[in-house]
């Protein structure tokens, strides 16, 4: 099974819902958006977290693994340049396992920390991997309102928020940190100069070629420009690895971005343009293009 | 590991949630609810369906399967006499699994039915039983509000909709019609005279008694007056059988449920009175009476 060709059919079958009732943006992007009562931007996202597909259950600390279930979903909330409120939880628990209580009251702790306390959830017995799930509510604080991933236009700047690559061999996947106070500074910062943008799960080459394609323009990354962690070998890597949680963003105003600095420190790299066309491509230092589609993960493929 | 007690443990650490922030109800009733930006309240509710617990996976045909995993979350926003609007859904999937595309077509086409379109969702893949969840986001279109399980007052009467009993020998379980227009309907006739409202999914005795806990109240039900499905042998089947996806409710005024007629002519029973004390009782035709909470499922226990 190949989940992202998969979702791709769900989206496109439901490409006519944007509009329609309470729906402002639905399926394909980080977050759902609904109107509120008053017309207010709600952002709905879930994610799931599985045994053994998303973490080693011998060998992964509770702390960690209710981390990340809700961790995964803050991060998509950034994505929009939202704020979480509240947070559901669901667990299917194999009926061997002996620290359910343990796990979620470590969710709810977290949960309370990311500003999204957990106000319901459901718990199942399963004869199978931990599946874990986190539904997150946010809203968008900023007028800017939430920033899609649709929203790049030819002469944007395509920046990156922090460093890539190795976050599975370095355990980062896990520990990450969402980054919904840089995305909240952006929007507030930038306001209408902010693009598209988009949290990076799969990898640089792959979730760029997603942006580009939801926006229907092409971005050309520079190899020499992605900023990578330490000890991670070359660009090829630091594009392909998946599970960074930075932001990827367009932005029409280049002096405005070599000014901004982010909340704690975080790092801001200017790493290509968005021009007319199709896809993304990384270009690398003899000038050679990359197919960033083929750079990162389809899971299941 | 028994899934209500860890269930009730998570409650009680989140007891101080309500009237935090956004929240207006935490977690432990049908729904949790939260104001949105112009103070009118949303539900959230989210639910799972696992393979081999909730549904046969060999011989329940995918309609069906989809069809429980949307409608046991809409008879929770029914159980608070909300309205559907919209819809998340994740599946961990067995790799093996080829019927993944349908599946989620249906769920989409069956959540749209019920009026919450499906606006986001995640697919993973598993090496186990499928789990799916089903979030769903409604609304209180009644000036009544949410009903809670923790409105019954002594003096109210205890009703019930529909008949109760056989539910998974019968199907039911897999065809139930969310009681969404029923508890509406209750909603705006009764007003504040509707007291204490839940939807029965474990078994009338044992829901019945959360519902007496939630309430500070007893609950007396006399055994001759709860409504069977044909071939429901006696009143201890029907009390305790579980997933029938009917709405228990109190009352302040007998004449005003008697003159109800209800949406679809589903049926409306009064089954017992709420007390002053504690618990609930199911009291059979000798006079005898028998704990509610003995009556139904503690999943898992």
């Amino acid at each position: 099974m190949r989940e992202r060709e998969l979702l791709r059919h769900i989206y496109e079958r439901s490409a006519d819902l944007a509009g329609e009732g309470v729906i402002r943006v639905g399926p394909g992007d980080d977050c759902a958006v609904i109107r509120d009562s008053a017309g207010a931007s709600l952002l709905l996202t879930v994610d799931q977290l599985v045994a053994g597909r998303h973490f080693d259950p011998e060998r992964t600390p509770i702390d960690l693994v209710a981390r990340k279930a809700i961790a995964r979903s803050v991060s998509d909330i950034a994505a929009m340049a939202g704020t979480p409120i509240c947070a559901l939880a669901t667990g299917a628990i194999p009926d061997c396992y002996a620290h359910a209580d343990e796990l979620f009251d470590r969710m709810a702790t977290l949960a309370r920390a990311f500003g999204c306390p957990l106000i319901g959830g459901d718990i199942a017995g399963a004869d199978g991997p931990m599946v874990l799930t986190c539904t997150i509510v946010g809203v968008c604080r900023t007028t800017r309102g939430p920033v899609l991933r649709a929203d790049a236009r030819p002469g944007d700047l395509v920046c990156v928020t922090g460093r890539l690559g190795g976050s599975l061999e370095s355990g980062r996947h896990l520990t990450f940190e969402p980054r919904v106070a840089e995305a909240v500074a952006l929007s507030e910062s930038l306001a209408d100069r902010l693009g598209a943008m988009m949290d990076l799960s799969d990898g640089l080459g792959i979730d760029a070629s997603r942006l580009a394609a939801a926006s229907g323009v092409r971005l050309e990354i520079e190899a020499g420009r992605v900023p990578r962690h330490e000890g991670v070998a070359d660009w090829r890597r630091a594009a392909s690895d998946g599970e960074d949680y930075e932001l990827l963003f367009t932005v029409r105003d280049r002096a405005g971005v070599e000014r901004l600095e982010l909340p704690r420190g975080t790092p801001l790299s200017v790493i290509g343009r968005v021009t007319e066309g199709a896809g993304c491509v990384i270009i690398d230092e003899r000038g050679h293009e990359h197919d960033g589609a083929d750079l990162g993960w389809d899971h299941g493929a």
